[in-house]
């Protein structure tokens, strides 16, 4: 080529997440162009997806438009497109939407695509048990929970309202619990009073995993801890149990004798696992690079692929040192992969390996309960469940964002009521079509126990 | 039936808008059992929908669950479900939802069951130009107006990207004008800053009308005010022009000389009309009522049905000297109804016919600008708009809702920002099927002419 404007420096951002986000807002004033390409509109303040689950708050209070959030960013350009190949010999991204489809050609690379449920083979549960990662799914999740009691209080059937008042839970991490947590909020708080034929205190929650610690990632005692708090809430806890089956009336459990029972149950949450972007394996193939059992890409201490130093992968997909999937972990690997081109570019040499710094990590069980784990603190309670208030106040994007969510909780905590209770024409009459297209009790599976659970907490 | 213990007199209540609830909160220690069936979970704010579908407030604000207003009215059951027929003669409601048939005696009826939107016999139009009367509506048009942004920074080719950067509104009057008003916001204001290849500020918008007035229940001199208003806004004003065709890509008007204008544009909302619901057509042939043009059941001076005392029809649904389709005569008409009954029951005489106490009506153009008609003044400007503002806070259901509702004004009116801009996944999908199915412009009708427009305002 001999044009004579030499061409400022391209760095291609995939993801609009924790590490796509940070990565894109930490090259300003670097002299570089960012392209930063998403298949969604907006970041998503995934710690909070399940309050948008459970009515608390709005889906715009946790996801705002990512080009709002860089629109003082005059060098990075949004756009929309889900990514359909990356090309690291040519050193191009190729992505579709609306019918367009885009060849984006970069110097640096930062692959920040995440990761989405697991279903660890069994892809067929995700139509009765939708996992909770994008805003369709906390939308979807909440229009079931609530439809739930809606045709509970329809149901003259008492065998059918149980099912229809069972809630099952599948996944005993932060997600799992909190969203248990919530849904017997819902049943013994804010829906009391709202119906006439049902007694929503009577609903059953139940807590499955197929280890044997809830929070596991919390040491023993705040495990312990959390286990019997989500019992006193009403829950119960199943543990050393995998989920076997799951069809749209009930899930079917197995612990490790063998034996297997099935808890009839209208609404599945699962929460039990992610795996990495499909786009990882397609750098695998590229690089050579090696794949973790979770469908991660594990990666150079620099965050790098190997032999391709131009291209970060951050975040969900990439898997170094074992460092947890979490919110922080991809935030400071997209400042890291950032400042890494900077220097470059600048001709410093390379920086230190990578090294997460954890700042910490909570859960919330119930309003005014939590655990956290900070450092060499391990602690729970009102005290933990404070702390977690004020840090999401402070890391959730956007001061009006701040303002409405503080007031949504004082609403939901202090008083009783949820603000966002809607469930979409469009979902009632998905949940009546299966509801047409049951099929009689006595069609299940042979080789499934039909018996009542034997277990409770 | 000998049981000894007298049943209590029971009302059924069909619909959960204006005067369904107005209605239900109306019974309230009336000493009669009441049950509300209703399609929807929620009652609906209808005259702030526009802002859910514009961006600027969440769908729980303006729909908070029906059960939730009525728990406090203890005699009060509300049910989900589709109303699939009235039995005059039994004196039976049958209802459907989650594949639960219910059948439900009553002994008084208050059918408020709406309306929704009328294509004047072009139902075909629906897909490409969905209505504003549902929350569901209310999501997919924001999807709608949000995607095409996205899809017009995508685009490469000038004409393809201008056909995003269209948008019609079909109906002059209130919806579309507070439509039309708020997509010039969001273009002039709220998005200015986040595109880099698009100017959004070109975006053009065309609001149409088959009469000849903008706003014309406001009288010859607010009309003239709101069009030259409109049109300051950018927005062209095309009357005297009815729609003939609507497709993926564009919709066609016609004048009253019969001459075509085919008007590029991907995103066509319609606010032209409405028709009263499918079960006015029942009533009406089991009690042999007229109906009237816009599939209204012409009712009773007291809103009852001709040889029905004991059915009252009342809202969007019935037709009764001319009185408006608004909330206050739904409002009203509720209330009356449950007054006739308590009457009734108390063997009082029954009351005076119904008569509408018209407080008055108010459409926004745009932040700061509104049109009053209050009794026999009729004003517009920045005290119009104050008033709206007043009124509608007043008016809205909750506490809570007020007060986020007057946070998210303040930083959409005052500041640029919008709260609510996500568009689903599954919408950003559906408009890529759209794309994928896009026929060459040369298949389009041969009967329409396929020139650019002519006219603007």
């Amino acid at each position: 080529m001999d044009t004579k404007i030499a061409q400022r420096h391209h760095v291609v951002v995939i993801g609009s997440g924790f590490g796509g986000l940070f990565a894109a807002k930490r090259l300003r004033r670097a002299n570089v162009d960012v392209t930063l390409i998403s298949k969604t509109t907006h970041h998503l303040f995934q710690p909070l997806l399940y309050q948008v689950a459970t009515g608390i708050l709005s889906e715009g209070e946790i996801a705002p438009a990512t080009r709002e959030i860089l629109r003082r960013h005059r060098d990075v350009q949004v756009l929309l497109g889900e990514v359909t190949g990356i090309d690291l010999a040519a050193r191009t991204v190729a992505s579709q939407a609306g019918g367009v489809v885009t060849t984006t050609p970069y110097d640096s690379l930062i692959v920040a695509a995440g990761a989405s449920s697991s279903y660890f083979g069994n892809d067929e549960f995700a139509t009765f048990a939708p996992g909770l990662k994008s805003i369709d799914d906390a939308l979807e999740i909440r229009g079931r929970i609530l439809s739930a009691y809606e045709f509970a209080e329809l149901e003259q059937d008492p065998k059918a309202r149980e099912e229809w008042l069972t809630f099952a839970v599948v996944g005993a991490g932060a997600t799992g619990v909190e969203m248990a947590g919530q849904i017997s909020e819902l049943a013994r708080r804010t829906l009391v009073k709202d119906y006439r034929s049902i007694d929503t205190r009577k609903t059953r929650i139940v807590l499955v995993d197929a280890l044997d610690t809830v929070l596991g990632a919390f040491g023993t005692k705040l495990s312990a801890g959390a286990a019997s708090q989500l019992e006193k809430l009403g829950i119960e806890v199943w543990l050393d149990e995998k989920v076997v089956a799951v069809d749209d009336r009930s899930l079917t459990v197995e612990d490790r004798t063998g034996a297997r029972v099935r808890i009839p149950a209208r609404t599945v949450v699962w929460a039990a696992g992610v795996k990495g972007s499909p786009l990882a394996n397609s750098l695998a193939e590229q690089s050579g690079a090696e794949m973790d059992r979770g469908n991660r890409i594990k990666v150079q201490p620099d965050c790098t692929l190997p032999g391709h130093p131009e291209v970060f992968v951050i975040g969900d997909m990439m898997s170094l040192n074992d460092y947890p999937g979490v919110a922080q972990v991809a935030m400071q690997q997209g400042k890291y992969a950032a400042d890494a081109i900077r220097r470059r570019l600048r001709g410093k040499p390379a920086p230190k390996p990578f090294h997460y710094f954890d700042k910490g990590s909570m859960a919330t069980i119930s309003r005014f309960r939590a655990v956290a784990n900070i450092g060499k603190l391990r602690f729970g309670g009102f005290i933990a469940w404070l702390l977690w208030l004020a840090i999401h106040v402070l890391y959730l994007v956007g001061f009006k964002n701040r303002v409405t969510t503080v007031l949504h909780w004082a609403v939901s905590f202090i008083g009783r009521g949820r603000s966002q209770r809607i469930t979409t024409s469009q979902q009632l009459v998905a949940r009546n079509a299966v509801q047409q297209l049951d099929v009689p009790d006595d069609a299940a599976p042979a080789q499934v126990e039909n018996a009542e659970p034997v277990r409770s907490a």
